[in-house]
């Protein structure tokens, strides 16, 4: 990557991302601090949905199928790539692994995120506590929710109460999946912005997920899904932050040292705490999660520990790019 | 209106409302844009406490049996009226449509909104799906949730998980109701704003509402009831925002074709979002939601997609007042 | 105290707190008025995350058990504490009487919070409504839940059904405990801010507490807990807000006539809204509550119906002790 940032202008550098997940964020904040933008849509009816907003310089349209030309044309334009669980899903790892244009973060990490299992040893080795994992229904013991491979933003995970309903459900299943202990208390995601600039892991917001059905109303009359369709904001209790933090230092840690490459920019921990105040991550996000669109526009209230005023996510990437454009750092940012 | 409207002097317009629902955010905003303010208040209690405000200028008490006189005084005060869910509900519907002062909005949509299949009948014109609709207990099938015609707030809804328990339920009911289908999935409220000013319909944020007791902790030992004391913030998974703009923009489409003037100022769909991430719009709202509310002093994450800072709807309504007075366009936005 | 206060150099004041519960926006606000910020911790890991935020000047580490010193300590630093949640946790109710160090608001009222029977009364001669309270299971009727005199932030709350459920569930307790009426309804917090500066009480913001595992998805697996781990944010339904208010100077004077001094800054009222809309009082808090971390860095919904920005309660702590300071009526604040 760091051939293709060589040639830059670094004067004129683009802030590019697929339009959806984040977008919006992304490329407000990118126009705010003076950076092109360029939304990359998935077809022509997207596209005419970001087309309406003045901070967005350019609206293509790409066939994610074969994603290196798109990454081509980005690399030609000046432009970075930002990452987002969108991108992931419409070109798959494996394209995103190889894409020819300096992309936000420790890209060798979504290797690990395609499996389940190696998924959960990055936060095992990284001394975070995790939920119990059962590889099999025989295994499994009280409660748990099982976790189709496949599943994208909350579709395809159900849970069982015991061993019974696990193998009666599991019967219909031919693809794989991971069967987790089911934890009870309440779910956190933890927003985190790790900064090459900075030196230091920043702790930047944190949401619960909206999810279909389960947080509607249903009087136990449906079977429990758990389709996110939105986020809502949340403040931890105060202390908690400590713990919270270490977790998200230690996870950056283990990144470098079982992945091989720095952690740089947002990334999450998504969590249950329990009533005993003990916290359980279940799963993380090596890059942007959509739980930060909560502050667009105004910013987090965690974010202005660190600076002077409130800033959204999409404001904090731009911000960081520019001072590591400014000081030399750039090649740290894009690994 | 517009005879009256002829009549103002622009450059001295007074904003006024009643004293209830969003009223803070609308005269704290038009305050900001530099209007003069007034508050229609029922009782010498409530003016009481919007007297405490200095961004109030005027605080009245008025008789709202007879609004037709507050009506000429507030168009003798050189005053636009912003009309809410409690200013409809304290006036009625029949008041509303003749008060002699220019009103924000498609007046002759509180019309089709005193009728319950009416209200259903201009979405489906619309092309926004909706849930089925039963007329009597014989007709329904699976879950439903019955609203009485007189329904404010959430008071006078109840469910049925089938035909059996709806019979025993509705055998009390003597007031007019709409039998709809009860959907599974997370209720979202999306708040639009149509602009005759810069042609557009904008999203302007989302919320949930807070019921009493649904929302909760009744551990199933109580009947479930839904009466809104206050709302929270939400933010929408980016993917379906293309789909709420359209809606929006189909309704107000709709209110132009069927009703026969053009939406201006805020509104709202009220809907279910299914975990096959399908949206039901179950209600409307032809003006500003409490659920605005959210955004009061800070402003909505998405406004900063139209406008360079966070705006809320008070100072979004104010905004669009003051540009249309100058540009000549203020008789679009009160018909 | 006015004795201490008399001897401080008013133009170097020091604002300091305990590192935990509300530190964060405290120090950050006082910090944004030019005062010196002092955090005490209550271990070496706790100071070292306080430690990293450049807001705060000085962190120091204090031995709880024996809080003299650090008060000492802190009046010799010419600082003025403000006492939250924690502080009282850690130093226990009898030694934050008698700390001499000027601290925030009425200190009296600590004494009235250590027994839940005193608490609840102060309540009720402030006629404010409250739920029925049961000296023991016998007097129980229908739902109630229990609460050990030695709960904090939750923990040691349980309800029960019936009279049945709550004797076989108290055979087990041995700590004094209070028996309530279980309320079905909504949660909801209120904020208020007590100014001598400005003669008024203030309605600050609203938040619903996060409660593990209650507000979690346990589908009635697993019996109802209710630790706090964090914060969400509420608007309220507009026409509640006179009468919240009535309730949070209903409180003030009631403290004023029964423990004998004057409220100063923030304090909490914490309600359940039944569906008949009435707001029945559960619990107060003489001093600021967690859940105004909600508005950190951006500020209240609420703080710009009395100022022409949004502010957050720290800003708005440090706001009161500028002004009061300025105009000589810094010992209102501290009593």
């Amino acid at each position: 990557m760091s051939q293709i940032l060589k040639k830059y202008d670094l004067d004129h550098l683009a802030i590019a991302t697929v339009a959806s997940h984040t977008a919006l964020q992304i490329l407000r904040g990118a126009k705010k601090y003076g950076f092109r933008t360029i939304a990359v849509a998935r077809g022509e009816e997207t596209a005419r949905f970001y087309r309406q907003f003045s901070f967005i310089d350019e609206v293509w349209t790409a066939d994610f199928s074969n994603f290196r030309k798109a990454a081509e044309k980005l690399a030609s334009s000046n432009a970075v790539l930002i990452p987002h669980g969108s991108y992931v899903e419409y070109v798959g790892w494996r394209q995103a692994l190889e894409a020819p244009v300096p992309t936000l973060g420790c890209r060798e990490l979504l290797r690990w995120e395609a499996d389940q299992f190696k998924k959960m040893s990055l936060l095992e080795k990284a001394g975070i506590p995790i939920p119990k994992v059962y590889r099999s229904a025989e295994e499994a013991e009280g409660p748990v929710i099982v976790k189709l491979f496949g599943a994208k933003g909350g579709r395809g995970y159900f849970v069982a109460r015991n061993r019974e309903e696990l193998a009666r459900k599991l019967a219909s299943v031919s693809e794989p999946y991971i069967v987790q202990e089911y934890l009870f208390g309440v779910p956190a995601y933890y927003h985190y912005f790790a900064s090459p600039v900075y030196s230091r892991v920043e702790i930047f917001g944190a949401d619960i997920r909206y999810e279909s059905n389960v947080d509607g109303r249903t009087f136990g009359w449906a079977e429990p899904t758990f389709v996110v369709v939105g986020n809502l904001p949340l403040v931890l209790r105060e202390s908690l932050l400590p713990r919270i933090q270490d977790y998200g230092e230690r996870f950056a840690k283990a990144v470098e040292e079982m992945v091989g490459c720095r952690m740089a920019g947002p990334y999450c921990l998504e969590s249950i705490i329990k009533d005993d105040m003990s916290i359980v991550v279940f799963e993380f996000s090596g890059r942007i999660v959509a739980g930060t669109n909560i502050y667009m526009g105004y910013g987090s209230p965690y974010s202005v520990l660190y600076f002077d005023r409130p800033m959204d996510m999409g404001e904090r990437i731009a911000h960081e790019i520019r001072e590591a454009a400014k000081s030399g750092k750039l090649e740290h940012l894009f690994t």
